[in-house]
């Protein structure tokens, strides 16, 4: 007989292989200080490209007051309990009226974390006649809200209206078969690793062909996308097509927390049975408070989206300017793509983080095939011009390295932390 | 072919066919006014007994001092991201080394919240060999985290330790005959709607028997049970048989989030592969710093568990005294047996709250079965002498009221809000 633990200790993951080594450097990283583009890392202060502060909300002045405002009136402890038992409110009940508003949605409902409201509302949706189809590079909530339905589940080739279109002729096949069950669609507003849009109006279009429902996590469109930043439904000009539109506050809104807008009467039936929430406690009163005001400003200074997206452009044709590929992007997220080994990789983050003090995500093997390098930076509306000109100065130089085969050299030494 | 929505519409589900009437009232009511014993509902003072409140923290004036200045000093953005890419901290790792230290553990991973926490945890320590054997009452997110699972479980009758002995026989064999696998029971320390504690000791003694790993969620254990408040292992003087300790901080810590302790290899396990932390952003700085001087009071203020203790076997002992059937339990949570149909139930719960009151939470049909009542009261150290004697007369008076059949003649009006 095993121990269930054997395993865990036999082999470590994916990430956790690399642990030893990369704790408090390459993995679970301290940025101190105030959120801002700059920040310090291990004392030194760095151009951060990390954070997903897009409107720059985070660490403005009246955010600021806000929170703190809140959080001396009412502490961080109210309400307690779960929404239907005791930690209801009437900024609550505010924050989900003005959200749907926000949405052109009847109703919404607030979520007391992304991750678990989108799983559980997925959850609440779907019997176990339904039939979901997703994107192929859906986001791992979504994963684990698809692991949680017992019924079939198709999913089509990223962003591949052509496969989506085969796979909703399987799923109806199955439905008509069943003679019961419907179909759900779910799709990302932006892909939050390489910044393409979810092609909304294209998949909305199919409703013509086939009968279904749309789900749309915009956790990355809300706020930088569309006139009013009501996020990618709305830059698409497809908003009405969204039957669930979902988007985390961890984000444009630099909070925690979530929500899902749509019909009244659905929005009513995932109140009273999604597991996740009924059954956990409601979003502290700061938070909520806190969210109204983020909202507020995200609707009212159209000026914090326009930086961000000037920010993005110039970050972004610098980058192609001096040849970079940054693939398909078209949202702030810029990935740039490179070719060399995890060794390599890691060389070249480090000479950017301690020589020319950027610090942004990478992605290697296994979470991309062997040879593949993406960085990943999120520019936001506090960004400034030397903080994107000594960026591009950076990229360009250290991949001159990369290219001359200057860090294949370098061994890798322990970055982790003493402790 | 039919519409996803189509079910929802028609069937709103046990809680949600209600809500026309409930909402408001019965579900989704709003508590206001600071978090005491006594708050206000629809305008009127009301004696609480709903709020998992146990140790008064909430609104003690050192939690809310520290609540007020975090979020001055940190605002409610800091830190963005997932712990494992920017949203890392320093305070982050104190509060996982000091919640280790006091379960007695080599290590502990802080959970942004709780339902996705354990859920995801149970998630990243299981492979599809490994069996789960679990008693039959565990709570949602223990259940959801099951659903996740692609192995076998075997579930066992409530704190049966007879039939649990069984049901390891049988995932014995299994895991015997896969010649690989192991085992994982998962129970509570204390069952949050009958008060009774999982029998820790007994099931830890299995392990003679059997090879198997232990997690307890001790969500309502943790601060209320043990010498120094380390919940229902230490009471039952069997911490170091828990091999993972998971509790929330939405109760006695009067906060959001949660952690798990265990063995250093294996909470860093977890640490680099559950989901729902890398892939969702951390706990804002001040939940974190109010948890740490939560936990400091909890540690080093024993008057606090002392009252909470005081006011519950008041209210235990007053109810027995008149009576009233409370089950088994043995910790704060008090349930109160009563028969009478939902009808009688919902006019019984009005009575209470417009003639008497009293504000604790009720649970009937559908979620047990027809002709049962359960009042829970959850007493706390703020509660008062004056605030139980008034509870126990009101009990007194209405239970006289349901026996007489005075609740069967009500119809029960519309109580959902105007809006």
């Amino acid at each position: 007989m095993a121990d269930i633990f054997e395993k865990l200790v036999k082999n470590h993951g994916p990430l956790g292989q690399h642990r030893e080594r990369a704790h408090g450097y390459f993995a679970f990283p301290k940025l101190e200080g105030e959120i801002g583009s700059r920040m310090k890392f291990r004392g030194k202060e760095m151009i951060v490209w990390s954070l997903n502060n897009y409107l720059g909300l985070a660490n403005h002045p009246e955010v600021r007051k806000i929170d703190a405002e809140a959080s001396v009136q009412y502490g961080l402890a109210l309400p307690m309990g779960a929404r239907m038992m005791s930690g209801n409110s009437n900024y609550h009940e505010q924050l989900e009226k003005e959200l749907a508003e926000f949405e052109g949605k009847e109703d919404a409902i607030l979520l007391n974390f992304g991750y678990q409201g989108i799983m559980s509302a997925i959850d609440a949706i779907c019997g176990r006649h339904d039939v979901i189809v997703y994107d192929a590079e859906s986001h791992a909530c979504i994963i684990d809200g698809l692991r949680l339905h017992p019924g079939h589940r198709y999913v089509y080739k990223h962003n591949d209206v052509e496969d989506l279109d085969k796979q909703l002729q399987r799923a109806a096949a199955l439905v008509e078969k069943q003679k019961t069950g419907g179909i759900l669609v779910i799709t990302e507003g932006v892909f939050g690793m390489a910044g393409d849009q979810g092609k909304l109006k294209e998949i909305a279009d199919l409703k013509n062909k086939y009968e279904f429902r749309l789900l749309v996590d915009d956790a990355h469109g809300f706020g930088t996308l569309g006139k009013t930043g009501a996020g990618a439904g709305e830059e698409q000009g497809c908003q009405d097509a969204i039957d669930l539109y979902f988007s985390t506050f961890a984000k444009s809104m630099a909070s925690i927390g979530a929500f899902m807008a749509g019909p009244k009467i659905i929005i009513d039936y995932i109140r009273y049975n999604i597991r996740s929430q009924i059954f956990a406690k409601s979003l502290p009163m700061p938070i909520v408070l806190g969210n109204l005001k983020r909202l507020d400003m995200l609707r009212t200074m159209p000026e914090l989206k326009e930086k961000l997206w000037s920010n993005a452009l110039k970050l972004q044709r610098g980058l192609k300017e001096r040849g970079f590929d940054i693939g398909k992007t078209d949202s702030p997220v810029t990935p740039v793509y490179m070719k060399g080994g995890v060794e390599e990789a890691t060389a070249m983050v480090m000479d950017l983080r301690e020589n020319y003090h950027i610090f942004c995500s990478i992605v290697v093997y296994p979470v991309i095939p062997k040879g593949h390098i993406i960085y990943r930076l999120i520019p936001t509306s506090v960004h400034t011009d030397a903080d994107i000109e000594e960026t591009l100065k950076a990229f360009t130089e250290t991949k001159a390295k990369l290219d001359a085969g200057a860090y294949k050299v370098e061994a890798i030494p322990d970055m982790a932390e003493a402790n």
